[in-house]
């Protein structure tokens, strides 16, 4: 094993971590976290820390985003460097990897041997770049995903994936258990935390419009969001057990529609373009749905469930 | 009140269908019923009957559909008047109004006096229009949607919603109880079930094709679709509260963007457009998802919540 391969330096830096580790504990036995960006996600992750006994450190580009986290004890680091220095562990929550990169290179040799865990969001492939950008510097990483809302932080509620190194993720598991609920590493990749994190957002915004949409067409027959969104409740309830079953089909090959097929769920779509354009309201999506549909019948797939879709755009025609 | 009076009629039917009922009790104290139409919707229900005890008649358009339920004790009939003339409560479960108006308009004199539940999916308009037919022919008329699928149906998961007169649904809520689970009634007007039926229609189509669509994406990373199934979960666990949330907001008429914003949810978006285009998947959804997030940043609303995007889809530019 060469001095410069990556797993060496990073068997190093998790036993050099140790160590300072050690030494930084003050009155209590929580490791010193450093959070940089303070958008509500980073402050979320700060008060977490704090509200959780660790010494915590944050930046952020523009100041006066941390006063209330340093009236609660937070230092407030002058650069990303300085903050950087201050801890073992760097957390980086920001827009995208363009600022994730601008912040790295600013923190620069004050991040050698420190692990930066990422929960910034962007793709599979920006997440392996930074991977390898760390790991040219000798510096440890972790890419994250946080998928619940910044109010769940902190709380059993929150859901973070995480990708890399397992040495890493287990190395610095408990401080970051103080984020709350469930932490899930999902491989050695470092972008698949990513890769499981773009996909469900592609997942969570179709739904966010569908439900803007909804509450309009709803709200258009007289029906107040607040009275429709407790049956739309509904809907959300019966998406896991359908998800499981068409994942299955995706997964098989097999796209049996006797339960429910493409013909009917055009026809169910025509209803609800109608009934929109009717009432004035935008139809773009749903046109854009329902164009995607139409293709799966003109295709000659009408009879089969609606998970045949997801063949269709896996292998899109020429 | 005149003797033509609807609310006369409903009530006269109403003491008709009871005295009727009284007769036609058999062995059993379940009132029999008729379900209209043998597709995967209408053979659930005329077996949830059927397994609560109610002498059920059922008939299809097209025969054959309905062998199975005829082994089980189902009464076949040879026409839809024939049908009608067997029970009290005729359900109506097609595929769409233009096969409801049909079916009704073939069953013709049998109808009177009976009442008809419409189960069939389709506008407020239509449901309104079939209520009307109803009205002029003596009949009593309640419209309803289904929400949950095919095999909730029965069950304790089972969703329905009713609307039109309160007297009818209270009369008939003790057989309409054997179709299983929660059954609201949500007033008075027949369009209140299409109405809320529809809108939660778009949440559940427009979730499902965003499904489709992050399975291929999630695949294109290869992770199997039931591996992500497991994470998918997570996403209409968060749904609820987000749902009630932008919901209060658009009925204060207040989106304040502070956990979330536009700007960030365009971002998203062009992540999830970039990353899916580069493993060439289609985009049109998610285009025409993002254009009109960024129609709303364009018109100065970037730094509100999503939920400004419903009151922008209820009163288009022009």
């Amino acid at each position: 094993m060469e001095k410069n391969d990556p797993n060496m330096l990073r068997n190093e830096n998790i036993a050099k971590e140790k160590a300072e580790d050690d030494a930084n504990r003050g009155s209590n036995d929580r490791f010193p976290v450093t959070v940089l960006g303070m958008g509500p996600m980073g402050r979320a992750l700060a008060g977490a820390f704090l509200k959780n006994g660790h010494p915590t450190t944050v930046w952020n580009r523009t100041p006066g985003k941390a006063d209330r986290l340093a009236a609660q004890g937070a230092v407030n680091a002058a650069t990303a460097a300085e903050a950087a220095a201050a801890s073992p562990l760097v957390i980086v929550c920001v827009l995208d990897y363009n600022a994730v990169q601008t912040i790295l290179e600013s923190a620069g040799a004050a991040l050698k041997g420190r692990t930066v865990v990422c929960l910034t969001a962007d793709t599979p492939e920006r997440a392996r770049e930074a991977a390898a950008w760390a790991a040219a510097r000798g510096v440890d990483y972790l890419d994250g995903a946080i998928m619940t809302p910044t109010v769940t932080i902190g709380s059993p509620a929150a859901v973070v994936l995480y990708s890399g190194p397992e040495a890493v993720f287990e190395a610095h598991r408990g401080t970051l258990a103080s984020i709350g609920g469930t932490a899930t590493h999902l491989g050695t990749d470092p972008g698949r935390a990513a890769a499981y994190d773009i996909a469900l957002l592609d997942l969570f915004w179709t739904t966010m419009s569908g439900y803007a949409h909804a509450v309009a067409l709803a709200g258009a027959e007289h029906i107040a969001a607040s009275d429709f969104a407790v049956h739309a409740q509904g809907i959300a309830a019966i998406m896991p057990a359908i998800m499981v079953d068409l994942a299955r089909q995706v997964d098989e090959g097999r796209y049996p529609g006797d339960q429910s097929n493409l013909f009917s769920a055009a026809a169910a779509m025509d209803h609800i373009i109608h009934a929109s354009q009717a009432r004035g309201i935008d139809v773009n999506v749903l046109n854009a749905a329902k164009a995607f549909v139409q293709r799966a019948i003109d295709e000659g797939h009408g009879g089969d469930s609606f998970s045949r879709l997801t063949e269709m755009l896996r292998k899109p025609s020429a």
